[in-house]
C-alpha cells in the first residue's frame, strides 16, 4: 500500500514534529527520540494535576492532538499500535508532575497496562503521587474479562481535563474519572479493515458485509453483519448499546475511525437522531475523527450518562483544533527528557515557556 | 463499494440535516429540499455584508462547514459534484442579504459560474448589490485558459469573512477577495482515485505511482508521476508551485483530500518545512481536511502572499469547528425559502434568532 511516509521506522517521530510545528507554539516534546515519544503542553501550570495518556500511534488526533488546554498534560506515543516504553511513560509524568501529582489514563490493552502501571510504580518512588484509571468502554465482547479501550477514552480525558484545568485534587479527579470509566460504553462497524503502514493490506470484509465489535488495532470484529445502509448500521449499533443504557439523559460521541467521509458522519449523526435510543441523548461530541484506527472506514458510538457536572465539564473550552484559521508555525521546543535518555541530567524541569 | 448512506439520492440532504443537527443550534437551512439545498446562520446581522459560496457537495467541511463566525454567511451545496441550481444559489441569496449588500465566492467551473452568475443577476433585478468573484487557483493546468477553483478558496473565505465580520463593505471587501485570487495558488497530488456514492471506484493509478495536479471532482492528474514516499511529494509539489511564488512571505494551506491519515498529513506538514519554499512560509491553516474530494488518498498544498493584513484576517477567530468539546444536539430552524419553493410567498426574511 502507497502512503505518504518516508520510511516505517521515522514516520511516528516524523509526524510527531509536523505536529508541533503547526501546533503555533501551543506544543513541546521531550528530546529523546526514537525511544520516548512524549508531546507536552508548553503552558503548563505544576500546581495543577498533570493528565497523561498515550499508547500506540495510529489513532490520531488520540493522543498527542489532544495535549492541550483542557485536555491532557503530556501525550505518550507509541510506535504504530505498540505500546510505548516504560522508559518513555516515566519520562511523560517526570516532565509535568509537580506536588498535585499526576492521572495516568490508559486504554485497557496488556501492554499499556503494564508499561503505564511500572512507570507509576517508579514516578512514586520519586516520591510523586500517581493515580492511574483503566478504561474498558468496547461493549462489544461481553464475555470477555478485560473489555478494550477506544473511543470512550475521550470522555475520560474531556471531563478529568475540565476538572484539571479548574484546579481539582488528583483525588476528586481520579473519582470521577473512575466514575465515567464505570458509565462509558462504546461499539464500532466497519465496512473495510485499517492499513498499518508497510503491511499489505487485509481484505477481510466482502461485498454487502460489514464488522461490527472491532477493534481500534484492526482487530477482527465479533462478527460480520449484512450491510443494507446508514440506517441499519446506526439501529445496529444502537441495539448492541441499548442494553448497557441506564435510564436518563446520556452524551453521545460518534467517531470517526478514518477515512469515513464528512457527508457519511454527518448522514449518521442525522440516523442517530431518529435511531430508538434518541431521547435519551442530549448532547453530542463530534462527529468527528477523534480516535481513529489509522485509514479505518468505520465509525463507533460511545455513550455516556449525563449529569449537570458533566454536562458543563464535557461543554467547557479545550486548545483549538486544526481547523481554517491560521496560525504561526515553525517554532516548537525540545524540553530535556527527565529520564535521562540523550541527557545526563534526572532534572524535573517544567516544560514551559520561559521555564526556569 | 460500500458506504454509510442509504440512498444517493437522499444522501446530500440527510448529512446536511445531520451536520445542522450538530452545529449547536448555530446553522439553519432555507426549506426547499431537495431541489434547494441551502445552509445559512442563524445569528446573522443583515447590517453586514453576506457571503455566499457552495457548489457541488463532496468537497465537505467545504462549504456548509464553514458558515458562521469569520466564514460564510450561507453555503449553497448542489449535489455530490453537481452545481446548485439558479434557483438555489437565489434562495440563498435572498435569504441573507440586506442593504450592504452581498458577495458570491464561486469557485472556477462552467457550471457554477453559470448559475451563480444568472443568480447574481436575479438578485439584482430585486434590487439587491451583488458582487461575484471567480476563484481560479489551480496551476496544474498552465496551458488552460481558465484555471479550477480548488482549496485556495478558503483563503477568500476566510479573509472576506473576516472583513465582514468586521463591518467593512461591499466594495472593500470584493477588492481583497479579487486581491486573494490574484495571488493564491495551488496543486494537489494523490495515491487513488475517490469513490463517487454509487459508483464503482476507478482504479487509474498503479502501484508506485501517484497523480500530481489532479481536480477535486476526481479528474484525472496532469501526469502520472513515480511516488517514493513524503519527502519526494512535497518537493515536487513545491517545485510546481514555486515558478508561480513572488518573493516575500507567504501563508500555506495544507489540505486533507479525503482519507490521507493525520499521521500522514502531519509528516507532510513536516517535509514542507524542510522543502527549499519553506523559508517563504510564516504561517499555517492546516493541515486538516479542508477541500476535500470525498475519500481521495491525497493532499493540496495552497499559497498566497502574506502582508499584515492578511496575516491579521486569517488568524481572526471563526465559528467551532466540530472536536472533543460536547454542543448540545437535535434543535435547528428550517427557514422559509425566499424564491418560493415549497413556499408561496417570497419573503426575504432574514433566517434568524428571533427574526421578524
Amino acid at each position: 500500500m502507497k502512503q505518504f511516509m518516508n520510511d516505517r521506522e521515522t514516520l511516528v517521530t516524523e509526524a510527531i514534529d509536523g505536529l508541533l510545528r503547526t501546533a503555533g507554539g501551543r506544543l513541546a516534546r521531550l528530546d529523546g527520540y526514537p525511544h520516548i515519544k512524549v508531546v507536552v503542553r508548553t503552558d503548563w501550570d505544576r500546581a495543577k494535576v498533570a493528565l497523561v495518556s498515550g499508547g500506540g500511534s495510529g489513532h490520531e488526533p488520540s493522543h498527542a492532538g489532544f495535549v492541550g488546554q483542557g485536555m491532557l498534560t503530556a501525550a505518550v506515543c507509541g510506535d504504530v499500535f505498540a505500546s510505548p516504553s516504560v522508559d518513555a511513560v516515566l519520562a511523560g509524568i517526570l516532565a509535568v508532575t509537580g506536588k498535585a501529582g499526576c492521572l495516568l489514563i490508559v486504554k485497557n490493552y496488556t501492554g499499556d497496562r503494564l508499561n503505564f502501571g511500572l512507570a507509576a510504580e517508579r514516578a512514586r518512588a520519586f516520591g510523586l503521587k500517581v493515580a492511574m484509571v483503566i478504561v474498558d468502554d468496547d461493549v462489544a465482547l461481553p464475555d470477555l474479562p478485560q473489555a478494550r479501550g477506544v473511543a470512550g477514552t475521550l470522555f475520560v480525558h474531556k471531563i478529568a481535563g475540565a476538572l484539571a484545568e479548574a484546579g481539582a485534587d488528583l483525588d476528586t479527579i481520579a473519582a470521577a474519572a473512575q466514575g465515567v470509566i464505570k458509565g462509558a460504553i462504546s461499539i464500532g462497524m466497519s465496512l473495510d479493515t485499517c492499513t498499518v503502514p508497510g503491511s499489505p493490506k487485509e481484505d477481510r470484509i466482502g461485498q454487502g458485509k460489514a464488522e461490527l465489535g472491532l477493534g481500534i488495532h484492526g482487530e477482527a470484529g465479533v462478527e460480520q453483519v449484512d450491510f443494507s445502509g446508514a440506517r441499519a448500521a446506526i439501529q445496529m449499533v444502537a441495539a448492541r448499546l441499548a442494553p448497557h443504557m441506564g435510564k436518563g439523559d446520556h452524551v453521545a460521541l460518534l467517531n470517526n475511525l478514518g477515512s469515513t467521509t464528512p457527508l457519511e458522519m454527518s448522514l449518521l449523526a442525522e440516523e442517530l437522531a431518529r435511531s430508538p435510543i434518541a431521547p435519551q441523548i442530549k448532547a453530542l461530541i463530534g462527529p468527528a475523527p477523534l480516535m481513529t484506527s489509522l485509514d479505518m472506514h468505520g465509525f463507533s458510538l460511545s455513550l455516556l450518562p449525563l449529569d449537570e457536572d458533566r454536562a458543563r465539564l464535557l461543554a467547557a473550552p479545550v486548545a483549538p483544533m486544526p481547523g481554517p484559521a491560521a496560525c504561526p508555525w515553525g517554532r516548537w521546543r525540545c524540553g530535556p527528557c527527565p529520564t535521562g535518555w540523550r541527557r545526563s541530567s534526572l532534572c524535573l524541569r517544567p516544560i514551559r515557556r520561559g521555564g526556569r
